[in-house]
């Protein structure tokens, strides 16, 4: 039986975290914006936080600040509120810096804390930053680790031997939304004595990550996408507790210092994963995160991955129903397991169809050469919208609208 | 003569810059802030700015923000407007991570570019996360310099010598504002081959700096004390042009890439200064620091200095004749050329006495053992509240108020 708006609306009056939708502002018309995973809504609490912040903490107490607030706490507070997000202990996530800074901080740390091997694994589906981070320590590196990126999933899988260092995965893929089994991964890693490190950028605050049942040794991931951090704002590390202590942190500086105002000379790391936040905290910016994991800590992760699944789930067969016919095949893999946060489907047309979607209010995103994507945030998107989104996207397709001159310059 | 209250309200009368005050958020009581060293003023600009970036782009632009917005020219759009301010070309300053971050990106980019030597000189008076940095370098890199950290400024001048790779020096004492000569240090360097690494934290925005002119190789600062960035804002860096292409840079990020947005597998460094750009740029630290970067545009550097360099001898002066007798003395050296952006001084009860300046309303900081700062912006300060703090601080001395139990417990 087709499935039809009524059916989403009835969804709708029986999710569970439906109240979490006005915690998030609505933008001004009705745009749907399906890019969670670019860029997450923002908290509706965060501008009297904004206000607040300016009068009573910047003007009114000013170097103060550091005494009087929680601007010190921030990074490991926001650290344990999303921790639940991904299977974190308590203590082990510290809010820093951006994504790039933590995958080097991590990449370099997990090298110097190798068993055995010199070559880190990794796939040319990771992310072009993640790729760069490791080419520059294959450049830079007086002890360079050696990078084999692979061509598809099958060649990673069989390069797994007793040369591998390290295994450098995003979890899920940027582009595809394709997932790797962690556990499974981890497990064959520590069979031939190598490490993990993976990029959750594109999995936390969607789908289930569990990084301490699956035995994972690093992780790093990005603060703005799903967990809606704010547009450049910080993103976060974890370090398995048995690697904390490994060593010196690749960037030793005074917030991972063990006792910050004593401005000691000499060096001496804070125990535990906290070693890793390098300097001041991005105050501000963790002032709007902080708005964010206020929510995400009331967050069951239980009802956010069934709600993520069933959004997910709806929206494959929606496109199928309704655009299967007008060119759109989808890339993300049917099952559940395998998929990240977000569901990509192609096109021949997919630049112009997404410059018109825009035009539309549906906010997705294009990917070269012909792939298009919809981010799926679980607090603020109703069953409802997602209707409307494909609706819309139909109409598109049925008119030939995208087509249209005004749609053939396509950003990015 | 004696320096009376009607002197400070003439020399106000006369100041070129005193339209800039306004510029500024005042606080609500009649505070005055000595802690731009610390913690710049707010700009009165930043409150709507931050209003319109919730709604206007992050709400309703989400991803599209990056299209449709300055926030990824940011980092070199503010490093423009406040190359003027260090002596710097167009182009190499860049916006970007936090002050440690970058120390470590640029003192490890320096290391890999020695000419010659095997030792990172210098002193005990650099900022300890500026000691920390190099102390990793020197704990985790496999081919690691020796760290002289010397005692004094007499040391560091006797240890220059041909196994001298960098000399790394904050170019004001974050405690006594004493500052070096950079073009000599320079100078000296480069007769032995070394490199230079300042850190201006203490001095940007406030006392002169002229980084090519003075023939320096590389140099960071942090955005929040007298640049006005606010809390955790972006820090900043320098790259001399002759070594912009020295290498990759230590942390090789999309943003540091020739195309960001190509999503490239291989890395290819921008060129310039802006391969050291790392990751996804501080959007909202940035939005707030281009509110002050829009006021230093404005302000004549020649006029910025003058008016520091009057505020600084008025302090000194009104420190000596109103407390001089009270148990106070001056730290920072008299010599103008020698002093940074703050007044330092010392008093037998600094702790305490910073307490009660506190509840008086004059904002200081405390160093330990026995140190108190003034640290003076010249956009926001008059010549009158110097005088106002100073007759506060007197009148605690006088009556000994600072000697009270409530005072005793002392905040860092």
């Amino acid at each position: 039986m087709a499935i039809d708006r009524t059916h989403c609306q009835q969804l709708d009056a029986q999710d569970p975290l439906s109240g979490f939708k006005a915690r998030f502002q609505p933008p001004q018309k009705h745009t749907i914006f399906l890019d969670a995973n670019s860029m997450g809504a923002m908290p509706a609490a965060v501008p009297d936080r904004l206000a607040s912040f300016c009068t009573d903490e910047w003007v009114e107490l000013r170097r103060q600040g550091w005494n009087h607030t929680e601007w010190l706490d921030r990074p490991r507070q926001i650290g344990d509120a999303i921790a639940h997000l991904m299977g974190a202990g308590q203590g082990n996530v510290v809010v820093c810096d951006n994504t790039t800074v933590n995958l080097y901080k991590i990449l370099t740390y997990a090298w110097q804390s190798r068993k055995s091997g010199s070559t880190i694994l990794t796939e040319d589906g990771n992310f072009p930053t993640d790729l760069y981070v490791a080419q520059g320590l294959n450049h830079n590196h007086p002890d360079p680790p050696e990078i084999k990126v692979c061509a598809s999933r099958d060649e990673l899988m069989d390069s797994f031997n007793t040369d591998t260092a390290i295994v450098y995965l995003s979890h899920a893929d940027y582009r595809s939304g394709e997932c790797w089994n962690m556990a499974d991964i981890n497990h064959r890693a520590h069979a031939i004595d190598a490490l993990t490190v993976w990029d959750l950028s594109h999995s936390t605050g969607a789908i289930p990550v569990d990084l301490t049942g699956d035995d994972a040794d690093f992780a790093v991931g990005c603060g703005y996408k799903y967990l809606s951090a704010g547009p450049g704002g910080s993103a976060y590390l974890w370090v398995n507790p048995r690697h904390a202590e490994n060593g010196w942190p690749t960037i030793c500086g005074w917030m991972g210092h063990q006792d910050v105002f004593a401005f000691a000379t000499e060096y001496e790391p804070l125990s535990g994963a906290g070693r890793h936040a390098t300097g001041t905290p991005a105050v501000i910016a963790n002032e709007i995160f902080s708005c964010a994991a206020q929510i995400w800590q009331e967050v069951d992760e239980k009802h956010l991955w069934a709600k993520h699944k069933a959004l997910g789930d709806l929206t494959m067969e929606l496109l199928e129903q309704e655009c299967g016919s007008l060119g759109v095949t989808i890339n993300t893999p049917r099952e559940y397991k395998q998929r990240g946060g977000h569901i990509g489907f192609s096109h021949p047309g997919a630049g112009p169809v997404s410059e018109a979607l825009l035009a539309a209010g549906v906010v997705g995103s294009f990917r070269r050469p012909n792939s298009l994507r919809f981010g799926l945030g679980p607090l603020y998107l109703s069953y409802e919208d997602i209707w409307e989104a494909v609706s819309r996207l139909r109409k598109i397709l049925e008119s030939g609208d995208w087509q249209d001159a005004k749609y053939q310059t396509v950003s990015v």
